[in-house]
């Protein structure tokens, strides 16, 4: 699992040998099981997260158990209850795995220090943030404007590879529709193919 | 105007008086009448913004002229569209004012200078830009799970200041939801209160 991760910062980033060892021995490696949780609602979300294998999905959940998907991380992405992380406050989302999953955490207290020793650990990580950013933008401009329609044809052309990954709920859950709603579009596509 | 924007920086952050009249120095002043923009879709964002004295709309504009409102920006906050600021490429949004403003701009080369020689700027714009994910975050969730009652009363109760100088159209536009759904809401709050 580790040399997954190993592959990916060689890739994606500047970091000597050295660096990478050192930013991978301070991991824990963890398998979770489907539907498991790594953070919920109200509690202090302790860990920066790196979805090796897997998908985990951040949510609201709603009194009657309905489910407001904020994102799906897969393969090589970060996640993290932001605000909660970097307040050590109760965290107003849920993380939990869509799909058994292999992942690696670190420590608040030892990412931050590897933050604050490896400069380009640190770029990259404004990169990322960067890149979190436009997209929720983009998300944002969608959720306003689209049609429940154009919502899905979104996320169809965005997320191609998640179609298949996820039940229907959980997309519904991440359209802001409801699954009737999706249900009458995903029919109408059908119809007109 | 300028004096409005010391007192701010003296205020929320440690910068020595000399900084100050560094970052000060290198701000272009503008007055701006309602309705004028800052930034049009298509063009490429190149000052960060600082409001001084009343409001800009950051949104996306749909075929039919209506608006999706991405944020309101009000007195002593910062504005841009951050992915075209970053990237220097063409904007998805639309940057304009929603009452006569004050603002203050930025060159990105000035500011980029200013971050890279100025610690404690750094650090204010990460904080800054830390708190615009959590909100970002916090209104991703309302949008997808509120209904059009719980939107409304949200944003009553978060922005209680700008009820008033808002036009129904641009709240409508900000909460995703239509002026006719808006109206419907206020009409049925108006009786039961």
């Amino acid at each position: 699992m580790i040399d997954d991760f190993k592959d990916y910062l060689r890739l994606q980033t500047d970091l000597s040998e050295e660096d990478i060892q050192h930013i991978c021995g301070l991991a824990i490696q963890r398998k979770i099981r489907r539907n498991e949780f790594l953070l919920r609602e109200g509690e202090v979300c302790r860990h920066k997260i790196f979805i090796v294998k897997g998908m985990l999905r951040t949510f609201g959940m709603t009194p009657d158990g309905g489910e407001h998907i904020l994102q799906f991380s897969t393969e090589e992405n970060w996640t993290l209850d932001v605000e909660s992380y970097d307040n050590q406050t109760p965290a107003r989302c849920n993380i939990s795995a869509v799909e058994p999953s292999e992942v690696l955490l670190w420590a608040k207290a030892d990412f931050q220090n590897l933050l604050a020793t490896l400069p380009q650990l640190k770029y990259f990580s404004e990169l990322l943030i960067a890149r979190n950013i436009y997209s929720s933008r983009q998300r944002m401009l969608t959720i306003l404007s689209a049609s429940p329609e154009e919502k899905y044809e979104d996320f169809v052309n965005y997320y191609p590879g998640l179609l298949s990954r996820l039940p229907l709920r959980m997309i519904a859950g991440y359209l802001g529709i409801s699954l009737k709603t999706l249900n009458r579009v995903r029919h109408a596509q059908l119809v007109r193919h």
